[in-house]
């Protein structure tokens, strides 16, 4: 049987790989990224287990199409959540590196 | 060749297959569907030929599964989009009748 | 009330971005792009008034990431869609142009 | 610092909530279904530390909407996967339960 560490893990890893694929490829700009922020913490926020979550969206990569406005992309995510699960704690992150959207255990 | 009217016809439908499938499926409740709504409406007004927007989502279709919070159905949705191309205008609507998340042109 | 013609390129339109917005970000290689262009055409051809759907995924902007794969993007779709409304037909379609995926009214 | 096994069952948990987000939304139908799976099975092999991975989605919830076809929900998956990190190895599933699709550590 899975230990609460383990399950702590498993429920942080499941809200990345949601919130990733999930909002990837959404429009965004500089003036709307606030916004999609809010809806991002607050989705996340509703599923089980989550203590905390922070998402924060690099603006210096949201540059501008014919249309003047970006896509959303993998290359964009800051994110960092916590989960508890009975007495254990995970807390993970999202964000870019070396060309990968990495998602990795902090603590 | 398109007419403008043809064109703003396509560019409000373009919107309504867009928002729709890209935020299915997210984690809503009715104290958070507001910053849903927000971001659907922030993501859809960068669009090329978006004059207006209004996204409302439906909270009594908003139960509670085991965990307290519902996802995002093509049920909840009511949007009336307005697109302009040239001289002509487009206005249309996405919402749920006979169990269908029906796409309309209104005028 | 809206013309054969204008709902026909209205449900064109609907596909197109339905389909753009609901398969981004899925991971992709040149090795599973065709079962992934497969099941796109397969739920676009579902949807109502569609006579074709052609989606080809551009492989040569399909390079690796660090662990070996890629992510599917608005660059690499080109696809074709026919519609029938009444007497009327619409084909349209989405490909990348000027850095933007363009969708437009062909016909 | 995370053990193998830690990391083992987070690599399992990010390709659920991605499969998941991804796909819900995405029109199907009893005939089609094996397409979507293969397409869906075919992104999650491409992740990093999968070993196994298989999808199979309920037809007999695919009932038709006006238009004949049906959406991937939530309550369709029955997906098991496997991943391995160093000497450790993750069993873990989504599966409709009790109205939620409930992901958990098989082993």
């Amino acid at each position: 049987m899975a230990t609460d560490r383990e399950n702590a893990v498993f429920e942080a890893a499941i809200k990345l790989g949601a919130l990733y694929h999930q909002f990837v490829g959404t429009p965004i700009s500089r003036s709307t990224a606030e916004k999609v922020e809010a809806a991002i913490e607050s989705a996340v926020s509703l599923q089980p287990y989550v203590t905390h979550i922070e998402v924060r969206l690099d603006r210096t990569l949201m540059n501008e199409n014919p249309f003047g406005y970006s896509e959303l992309t993998g290359a964009m995510y800051d994110a960092v959540i916590e989960t508890k699960f009975g007495n254990a704690v995970c807390r993970a992150q999202l964000k870019f590196e070396n060309g990968y959207p990495m998602m990795k255990i902090l603590d």
